[in-house]
């Protein structure tokens, strides 16, 4: 396949923002203030601020929007050019025109998840209490109330019931909280490379990385400025993450043990100095408090928490398609058979696909043309059923 | 097994200070001065300090010495109990009387690597010329130059050849090195879960430690001192190795999503207690510069750099015992797999066994009757055979 020859995601991305074309064109984000957002935790925000993009058309009788979740780092640009930045977003191989999420037929809704630092409310707003940012003032925030945002958003754009939630990593743990949560907005759920619950090696990584960060002297409590702000730490934490992402094997074939330069003062390995690179890439795109708020969240979210799965998953009404990647050790296919076995037990109609890719956790980010099948054909086919509710929504139309 | 349900290791090293009787009893290492001592780099010592151990009885015949290498941050303590911190050696469970590595038979010699922190010259020791330590002016070691050394201390010790080479992680590296670097030198070798050549991978987490370590504003470019030491950055080395040395099933079984304490503001993981733990424990007993010196000389190791494979085999001709473990995704079996497949295709006696436990890299390190087994059957049983030469040398009558 073509594609399994490309390059790491990193390098792509640099490729693209190069000569990428998208065929939606440019695209923008747009920032709603919600009023009154209470967490799990209790902390009432007198306003919340989304950060959301909309592309596609919502269809008269509302069926067709689906919800994209972003992992860690990502943002509300999930597809089409960037006005400011010039790069196509994070999901433009699989978001636009024809493609694996179809934007002449789907209404897609993409937001930047509560907690993060590109445009919804997160540690670094400001606190209209002090008139500072929260910084370390931010509340502790859940992958619930993530998806209670976006449920306030979909009540303020009138959309009663998703078509599809879809999500990968931290956009997959949104998914499948949107399954449990509001088991009556959703027709599908589309959890990629994620799990229920993170296990302790899942903890351990993210612990690392945040340990990096409040240990770094410029973090000074989680209240820095610009001028000195943990960068080393957030560096790390990055490389750390960074590893986590990609496989043994692509790693090897692309870097192994060749050298940045020969010469005999500087024969840093390759590796080194893509780690460094994005190490240093991240710390301009990305808060330190944002990174302990989000992984925090991810590390807390445990879909089953305090209960059985049959009584959680016994509320579910969703059809789900479950996929992972052979190569992903960080959230392993393990894991991904594991809920699929759980939800065929709970009896929901769940379809399960492992993919043969090289690049590790990452592979969801990559043009993939096997990955781009099994979702649109799914999306697609699952679109052409009838829906269950109401009965005035009618599919079929729009199968191929 | 019983082996199998014991803790992680560093939990049973705690146990082992609490109860642990050493059937050596307590025992002590020495340390000798070797002079001009010059490194693969050029740099020349004038003298180097080598810590060692000895135990057992070197034969009259000489030829029944085993020498033992230790991983990154080992020392040559090898088996008994300290007489100074009152913990075992850490291959306790390995070497002594009628175990794997038999001290009533053996004659085992132990060292601490050049570079390390432990008793022989490394960054911490005192520079002649400034009366200061080396720091950051201590030269680049590599694995080589840690046998070129260890080779010194035979011949100090009137040992001109060693029935055997044992070592695991970067011990195995040293393993490896003595069967190229000293063909002549030693009947048989025993590397355990380690390779020929890091790939990009194992380079990317030492990285991210070196990375830890030099970002800490208190590295102060390698010349640090105890009231201004780079814990933070060496702490997070640590944990980052700590993680790839453990699996993700032996940190489930023993962490799980278990919390430190159920009170609402203290709810952290257990596993990061246990990760903050390990990382400030290191801090109290290794050397900033000496990780960044070993872990360097590890990552540049590369057996066959420059040359075919077969003609750097051609040289050798100890007889091989190679270990991996199963769950060792640090070192992992299939890079043993391909050791094997060259010392064979070379014309080379090689044996090999992939071990099954779940203790990831660290399962080198912990009690382990299988691993016992098989590394006491195949000493006894080389130890029997006839010695190639000198002809004087006779085995048997030490076989069971």
């Amino acid at each position: 396949m073509a594609s399994n020859q490309a390059n790491l995601p990193g390098d792509l991305q640099d490729q693209l923002v190069a000569g990428h074309q998208s065929p939606l064109g440019v695209t923008q984000t747009t920032t709603v203030a919600l009023p009154g957002f209470i967490t799990q935790s209790g902390f009432k925000f007198e306003a919340v601020e989304v950060n959301y993009q909309t592309l596609g058309t919502l269809a008269p009788a509302r069926d067709n929007a689906i919800l994209i979740c972003h992992g860690l780092s990502g943002n509300a640009h999930v597809a089409g050019t960037n006005a400011q930045t010039g790069r196509p977003g994070w999901w433009d191989f699989h978001v636009g025109p024809g493609k694996a999420i179809d934007t002449d037929k789907f209404f897609v809704i993409a937001t930047n998840a509560l907690g993060g630092c590109n445009g919804t409310t997160g540690p670094g707003s400001i606190n209209p209490h002090t008139g500072s940012p929260f910084g370390a003032d931010f509340p502790r925030v859940t992958i619930g109330d993530m998806v209670q945002l976006q449920a306030k958003l979909l009540d303020h754009l009138g959309i009663e019931t998703l078509f599809a939630v879809v999500g990968a990593s931290m956009g997959g743990m949104q998914a499948l909280a949107w399954a449990v949560d509001f088991p009556g907005r959703l027709r599908v759920c589309v959890p990629i490379a994620t799990c229920t619950a993170h296990n302790a090696m899942q903890i351990a990584f993210n612990e690392i990385g945040r340990c990096a960060i409040v240990t770094d002297p410029d973090w000074n409590g989680g209240n820095y400025s610009e001028a000195r702000f943990p960068a080393h730490g957030l560096a790390v934490a990055r490389m750390v993450g960074h590893v986590t992402y990609l496989s043994e094997l692509a790693m090897a074939r692309k870097f192994g043990r060749r050298r940045q330069s020969e010469a005999a003062d500087a024969r840093q390995f390759s590796i080194e100095s893509y780690l460094h690179h994005q190490g240093n890439s991240f710390v301009k795109r990305f808060d330190p408090n944002s990174y302990l708020c989000l992984t925090r969240a991810i590390d807390e979210f445990d879909l089953f928490e305090g209960a059985a799965a049959e009584e959680i998953l016994g509320r579910v009404r969703a059809r789900f398609l479950v996929i992972s990647f052979t190569s992903d050790w960080l959230y392993p296919p393990a894991q991904s058979r594991e809920l699929v076995r759980l939800l065929k037990r709970a009896g929901l109609a769940a379809s399960y696909i492992n993919l043969d890719s090289e690049y590790g956790h990452d592979s969801f980010l990559i043009e993939n043309p096997p990955f781009a099948d099994v979702l649109r054909h799914f999306l697609n086919g699952e679109h052409g059923l009838k829906a269950p509710k109401p009965a005035t929504l009618a599919g079929g139309s729009s199968l191929k």
